[in-house]
């Protein structure tokens, strides 16, 4: 099929978060989606931020910060912490607070899985920072792990699309990564 | 609930993508899923790719690299371009390669959505590149489109989850993003 040309503003699926760092002198949360892992040892997660937000000068100002994965019952509390800055609103009083290892990494205890993160490198670009964390620890509800690992069929995870601006939730498990491509290899030249 | 402590090992589900870059004198494509958009102006987007990888190699040699989005009927041969390396495979001999604006931006005609990017900045971690390119132009099939953007109901991108390392669909539409926390927003002191 012939393709069509479409303009750069396309996201794929990404995972929705509620970034925890302190702001104003209390605990904030922002809602951020455009978050990837970018390494393994140590273990490296990262967060695009825009300049504007009381958040990315919390992460700088404390070098710490979480990322807590909302469920889709809390999806009005999530979006309401995208539309209100934390300048304006005590975002952290719509949820139960709790702290980990890391001090100045405030967690959301509604959520079912939180990462918390100590600031590892800070990448400035024009109008957003790649704030990198290096994860010091997980903190999940009990009932969402299954071999002691957490489990997506039990907490839900929500994801973000634009331009659309859409969440969903996850859907069907189609195959197994690093294996369902085992048979084409075995055909493959050596 | 009380939160039980977990190792850093963890990884939201994140999109699954064919990173494409000149490599060995010719296409070459990797599956990866550490991906995420991390700048609006210009628009940019960034994929964390392992040192030991050819295609950081082709990507730092030509400056240039495509990233397409394979559906579920893709997925036996993306899992394969995460098993192999371009060294080893001429694993563009799977899939019709097209080019677009970018030169050295091969990318994949059975994937319904494309972006093609020239590098931005290259982040060096301890064991991974963070590539950051802008997004020159996205190429889609015309039958994935609802008003003219790329509909995640019509191209079914693949997620990924890890440490459980399981390749998913998308679900159910759960509400609208800068919308859902609209009634919270009403409520708050002004």
């Amino acid at each position: 099929m012939e393709k069509v040309r479409l303009d750069p503003e396309i996201l794929p699926p990404m995972p929705v978060t509620l970034v925890g760092a302190m702001g104003a002198g209390r605990p904030n949360f922002m809602a951020a989606a455009w978050v990837t892992r970018v390494g393994h040892k140590p273990p490296l997660i990262g967060v695009s931020i825009n300049h504007r937000q009381l958040t990315g000068q919390g992460i700088r100002e404390s070098g710490a910060f979480s990322l807590c994965l909302p469920g889709p019952e809390l999806v009005e509390k999530t979006d309401y912490c995208g539309l209100v800055s934390g300048r304006k609103a005590d975002k952290a009083a719509l949820f139960d607070v709790f702290f980990g290892e890391v001090a100045a990494a405030p967690m959301i205890r509604q959520c079912p899985l939180c990462l918390e993160m100590t600031l590892f490198q800070a990448v400035d670009l024009p109008h957003h920072t790649f704030f990198i964390g290096e994860i010091k620890a997980g903190w999940a509800d009990g009932d969402i792990l299954t071999g002691g690992k957490p489990d997506v069929a039990k907490y839900k995870p929500l994801l973000l699309t634009m331009p659309d601006n859409r969440y969903w939730t996850l859907g069907d498990h189609v195959a197994d990564a690093w294996n369902a491509g085992k048979a084409l290899k075995k055909g493959e030249p050596q």
